[in-house]
């Protein structure tokens, strides 16, 4: 028997609102935001979303009225008790009190600052300007505001049956590759895909169907939310956002060479061990880490992010035999276009020779490829990035041309600064 | 585990339908509209919807938006497969195919006509015009959108506990109406509460307490569609609409005088049984009983509307004794402003001395009074009538003043064809 009052409390939402709390957000933009509020907090910047995929036309697909609900939702909330009391007390990689006083303090009463939305080309030119740690909190909700609206786009016409088959096909697909990977030894695996998941309840099964499914070798999310609901670790160290801030805010070519470096050495203050995770890729790994201080040297490990991942991890360990570090006791984190196949051929291949980890994103929580006409479900690339700070662009290289971003001149300026010379090109999947 | 695809099925409704079917509605309706289609289709009729309670001001609490969603959203109904069948081939009242093919293939093709809404004062004024047998189908469900929404209205601020609570209270207190009931002998009981419902569920959840709480003393409910649900009678035979149009289109006083018994000539032609049953009151019942041919007083029984209900089945008796018939074989149908003491009442005063049964409708389907703040949802007296039959003004008086209408030079001289005296002013609850 149908119970009234709940289905009359839930008919009675004006909306269903995607992002339902600040903490439903990476672990790492928190880290970050704690490192920006204490070294930089007065610097403006202004970030951006971009769809890479151009021929996902989401101005065309998403209504303009329910995106605004949807971020106005976001901008009215604040860190419940239950949340702060989490951050404040819980650990995390096996430190308590990560997060200082100061720095919750200002958490508990932020709210995210405005937004300013067009339409263009059938595309959303959504912005965010403000003090870069308040704007910086917005990246994650936008990315999955606007991923779960063009799923609720493409669902709305489904009819009951069809859905149930929908999430059935999909659930299968999951526990198939789950499954694959019950057989990988020594694997560690994490979700890191928060930002372009189906949507928030897609993600929270994921997690589930990992936990269940592959006990000990399931280290992880990124979302701080379900982490918490769900009582397992909250993964994630630092992104590009810092050293594209810290680079655009250099005021010589001297300093911009330095400045990725500068934000590892203000990190390398703040944290420890697994938390020393360096991500070399922003201007070009290779000329990252020729140039690195030997104090880098002795950091835990690398996360390799764009180009081929297993160039890149040949390369870290050739860089640290090179400054006479053990590679067998370093780690290697996989997070870029990561799907079952590429997990367990990178496994195979380094097992052994390094630490490995694996960031596991779109392909885990949002692996709807071919599940409805036309592929209306499938993943696109979306990102926000920071694209200006105190009134100049940002740049960002990494390890292949096709995620590149910022102004021509800026980005050539940045090729001979940094000295990056050809690229590999590879398709950006998701 | 939430069912991931229910709920998005479920959360892409834009609206949450009020009327989700044409025969969501009183069974006397169909009857009378195949009546009506018989013999006066092309009837040109004005419906207006009426709020009595004028200190509900429903203009202020029902968002003027969601009403036309809901009424356009009945607009776009038509009768379904299985309610034809049902219909066509379901017995009612003993009888089968009690709508006749031509009626039927009418009835399956109908959709309901364009509403006039405006607001005024902090009330709705809602008309329909069109021929009669379209018109008339929308009286019901109009009533229950608007009872419906005034609910909604009020429960959109409450929380998921107290939401709890109070359909905890209802269904405690709806329970503790069976229990009293199941002690009365020979109780003969049906829903008449569509029209003034808290709401669809609320309806069907009250049915199924009265089939779960008093087995063969509840003989049924007037919702048809509840009916081919819970496989319980279909119940009802005439309204007040018959007379009303018949007499405004009468072309003399004679003619006016005449018109209640021509109503009931055609229905006589139509019915037997069980439908053979005198709505008395429309323009006194006194009157009408006086004046009434003798085959009138053969036939089964009198539904007593308004008025007080005692003195009107003395009246009854009286009468059918007059005209040599034996009360003890005649139905009383009460149906007017029922609760428990006041049916346990009458049914101990007329038990043996007539067939007695209650329609029983807005405190069973719709008591919730004192049970959230300000009473906000106590029921209160919305009426959807034919306010005018091809150009001319319908009148009704009852045998309550307060129930009655019509232009007051109408009225006046309704009261001098009819003869009718002083009557007795009695509070409408409902």
């Amino acid at each position: 028997m149908v119970d009234i009052a709940t289905r009359v409390y839930n008919h009675k939402w004006k909306i269903d609102p995607i992002v339902r709390s600040l903490i439903d957000t990476d672990f790492y933009k928190l880290l970050m935001c704690q490192s920006v509020f204490r070294n930089k907090r007065d610097t403006n910047v202004t970030f951006s979303l971009i769809n890479r995929s151009k021929d996902v036309r989401l101005a065309d697909l998403v209504d303009e009225g329910e995106l605004r609900e949807q971020l106005d939702h976001i901008r009215s909330l604040s860190l419940s008790r239950g949340e702060s009391t989490f951050l404040r007390g819980n650990t995390f990689y096996g430190k308590r009190q990560m997060f200082r006083p100061d720095f919750m303090e200002w958490f508990e009463n932020v709210s995210l600052p405005a937004y300013h939305l067009e339409k263009r080309d059938g595309q959303y030119e959504l912005t965010f300007e403000g003090k870069w740690p308040e704007v910086m909190l917005w990246e994650i909700p936008a990315l999955a505001v606007l991923m779960e609206l063009r799923s609720r786009a493409v669902l709305k016409d489904m009819g009951r049956f069809e859905l149930q088959v929908l999430y059935a096909r999909a659930m299968t697909r999951l526990w198939e590759k789950v499954e694959k990977l019950q057989g990988v030894d020594d694997l560690r695996l994490a979700d890191f895909g928060t930002r372009r998941r189906h949507s928030f309840m897609w993600q929270d099964r994921c997690v589930q169907a990992m936990q269940e499914g592959l006990g000990d070798k399931f280290v992880g999310t990124s979302n701080c939310l379900i982490a918490m609901r769900r009582e397992v670790e909250a993964i994630g160290t630092n992104a590009h956002e810092l050293p594209m801030v810290y680079s655009a805010l250099a005021e010589s070519d001297e300093a911009l060479r330095q400045a990725p470096y500068d934000v590892l050495a203000d990190w390398h203050e703040e944290h420890e061990g697994n938390l020393r995770i360096i991500l070399p890729d922003t201007y070009g790994t290779d000329g990252f880490l020729a140039g690195a201080p030997d104090w880098l040297a002795g950091w835990t490990g690398i996360r390799i992010d764009s180009g081929d991942p297993a160039e890149g991890a040949e390369r870290a360990i050739r860089w640290w035999k090179s400054r006479g570090e053990d590679p067998t006791q370093k780690l290697v984190i996989f997070s870029d276009g990561l799907d079952v196949d590429k997990i367990i051929e990178l496994q195979a291949k380094f097992r052994g020779r390094v630490r490995v980890s694996f960031g596991w994103g779109t392909l885990l929580t949002n692996d709807f490829r071919g599940l409805v006409p036309n592929d209306g479900l499938a993943p696109f690339s979306l990102v926000c990035k920071a694209v200006s700070a105190n009134g100049r662009p940002t740049v960002k290289l990494s390890d292949n041309p096709r995620k590149a971003m910022g102004p021509a001149e800026e980005i050539a300026r940045y090729k001979r600064v940094f000295g990056v010379g050809d690229q590999k090109d590879i398709a950006v999947v998701v």
